[in-house]
């Protein structure tokens, strides 16, 4: 299979450490390694460290791939996304610029609701088009592995066929997908008046025949006492984890400690979002080892007041993850170095911690600490190569596409060119 | 010379208009033509119109650009940047996401002063190979003109290199580059105790250089009651008059009102920044005819509480530009689309506004708006191809280059290839 060496990078940056996700001081410790080089086989990290020591062992059929001086990093691992969806929405995007709020819009049929609709009519085909095209923005910024939630069918058909486009968006053996199934992500319009009876349908029809199918690893609610309430999310939660999957919990988004505390008591591997979270929300989800995943961009997006306090978390040994959320309303971002300028600019993190949240902590935090997220031998060869001076860069220049390379097992599988191919030569 | 036509757009934004800056509704009206084509002859726009329209009159000469269903949109002209100089503030970056305040850091010699050491000491050719890598940034989002200050050299030596580079960037006939005159960014160190003294060395010595050679077609001020006063704002920029120059004003960004009403009283080119300025600011601008520059990019790097009321001062009839204001300390992006971005969430500008801001509204802020700025027969055939499905999309969906292919005067500039040349075919 193949054998390959990355050289002339001006770092590698390796998140190497304890095979565990990394809390407090070690979240700054990620192995930057001044003009270093990979060794990768048969899709697999087999060394890593100075370039000299890593040449020494190259054979004639290794493929030598000039990193041109950039500055190699574990790919990034998005652990919150909702990136199969049908339409945009652009039209309440301006409506929002103009003063109304994300309130009002869903008052209107807007918001969640509104890309429902859409979802529901498109094929999964047609989803799957969409999902590919949208692939590209991710590696673009250098990642390699995306959670996806459904959360767009609100009915068991259209879950399903979420779930589907899914796995075969990961089966394209480009950008890895991970699966959670959302399916109480809001009260579908057909249960206005009942949503009881949907949380009924979520756990004891959907849920079943997702985890029959295997089409999800992971549960998530978005519990929140207008959307769903305690009760509720542990009614889903609970079916989910005796499907055998894993819990994430939407939590505390726009009121305090409702999420965090359901999550804490079902030790969910996350709870996401955490704008609202007080301290004794912050306490219970280290008690509990629940890893608390940020959601930047969505603060940014909507304008918000309030971001999660990294700082806070960070200091009471939280193994903090840092993700995009991309969505068509509230997060419409796929880029994690966008995600990093949040972090740094508007949360007080430092560069390096942000980077430990949104690769190691969060390869952790989707199960897959041991197999991806940091760049050490036995690992995937799951890695970007950005075009930068300093790792530091990708969290202080912002709004820019980063990668010029990214690979998935050692394939290679972006790939930009804007110097060569241009119709004259470019200096 | 060159003939050619661009086609298969699934719009084209042609910002056509009256000639002049738009004001009040005008900078909704940015002139749509879905399934637009454009026409170029010898690197000016011949005709602009549906695509049946413009097919008919294609000769066999005529080289036909596939726009493969993206957007056009006339290229941003980014109306004021700090785009040369040299070294990074990376560490500072650091330092302030921990809670360190940018006067803290400025106290310790960091911020514009340590900028100002690295420049002083680059060549002329370093300088410009730095320049040129970051004209890719511009290009990457789809902009095509740039405004570049001086202002990190502080001596005449320095200042006089700084505005050479900007030249020979825009003599590579890649990205325009227009020079603005900043020797009064802020007070060197060898005047510290003489802040007098720098300003008559700028307005009396450095000035006239500046004319002499013809390197600057703008002269700026930091003005600030801390760092240049009303008094020493208006020697440096009558000076400049006086000289031939346009007059620029950095306002208002730290306290209210001093920076805008000197712009007025001069009747400057543009005020920049106005984060503070209150209504009588607003209204002394408005009266005197100058155009507020918004650089909302810098309030969100610096986590400003404040930004621009973008809102008011288009109610109050200011033909309204926004700009990165790209340097590397307050405003580290050289991305219009993601002040696009920033322009729509944080300011409650919408999309079109916004565009009009870094378009039209822009060239006419640098006397270039019968040149530049919207696609209309005539003009030159600056514009940019991006990758999405609708105008608005540019500021909705952020953190990501949106440009496929950039065009100046005709000439294909920047083309982004990540399909074709990747190791295996995608998708």
């Amino acid at each position: 299979m193949n054998d390959l060496a990355v050289v002339n990078c001006r770092e590698v940056v390796t998140l190497a450490g304890p095979a565990r996700a990394r809390v407090g001081g070690e979240m700054r410790e990620i192995g930057a390694i001044a003009d270093g080089a990979i060794r990768v086989r048969d899709g697999r990290i087999a060394s890593i460290g100075r370039r000299a020591e890593i040449v020494r062992g190259l054979s004639l059929d290794t493929e030598v791939i000039d990193a041109q001086g950039g500055v190699v990093l574990p790919g990034f691992v998005d652990a919150h996304t909702h990136a199969v969806f049908a339409g945009t929405r652009a039209d309440e995007f301006e409506r929002r610029a103009l003063g109304a709020t994300y309130e009002e819009i869903a008052a209107d049929g807007g918001g969640i609701r509104a890309t429902v609709r859409c979802t529901r009519e498109a094929s999964e085909k047609d989803l799957l088009d969409a999902a590919r095209r949208r692939a590209a923005w991710f590696l673009a910024g250098g990642t390699t592995t995306i959670e996806v939630k459904s959360g767009y069918g609100l009915d068991a058909g259209s879950e399903l066929k979420i779930l589907r486009v899914i796995r075969a968006l990961n089966g394209e053996r480009r950008l890895r997908a991970v699966a959670t199934f959302l399916g109480a992500h809001e009260v579908p319009d057909e249960y206005r008046e009942d949503p009881d009876g949907y949380v009924e349908e979520v756990a004891d029809e959907m849920l079943p025949q997702v985890a029959e199918e295997q089409l999800a690893e992971y549960c998530d609610v978005f519990c929140e006492p207008k959307v769903f309430g305690a009760e509720q999310a542990r009614k889903v939660l609970l079916a989910a984890r005796s499907c055998g999957l894993g819990l994430r919990v939407h939590a505390d988004q726009f009121s305090a400690d409702t999420g965090s505390l359901v999550a804490a008591e079902l030790r969910a591997a996350t709870a996401d979002h955490l704008e609202r979270t007080t301290a004794a929300g912050i306490a219970a989800l280290a008690r509990a080892g629940v890893q608390p995943v940020l959601l930047p961009a969505s603060v940014y997006a909507l304008r918000g007041a309030r971001y999660a306090d990294a700082r806070a978390m960070i200091e009471a040994g939280l193994a903090v993850v840092v993700a995009t959320d991309f969505n068509p309303g509230s997060s419409p971002t796929a880029s994690m170095p966008m995600v990093l300028s949040l972090a740094c600019t508007q949360m007080g993190m430092t560069p390096a911690e942000a980077i430990t949240a949104a690769t190691i902590n969060a390869a952790y935090s989707l199960g897959r600490g041991r197999e991806m997220g940091s760049l050490e031998a036995g690992k995937a060869a799951d890695f970007a190569i950005h075009d930068c001076a300093d790792y530091r860069d990708l969290a202080y220049f912002f709004g820019r596409d980063t990668a010029r390379a990214v690979y998935r097992a050692g394939e290679c599988v972006y790939l930009r060119d804007t110097d060569r191919s241009a119709n004259r030569p470019l200096y």
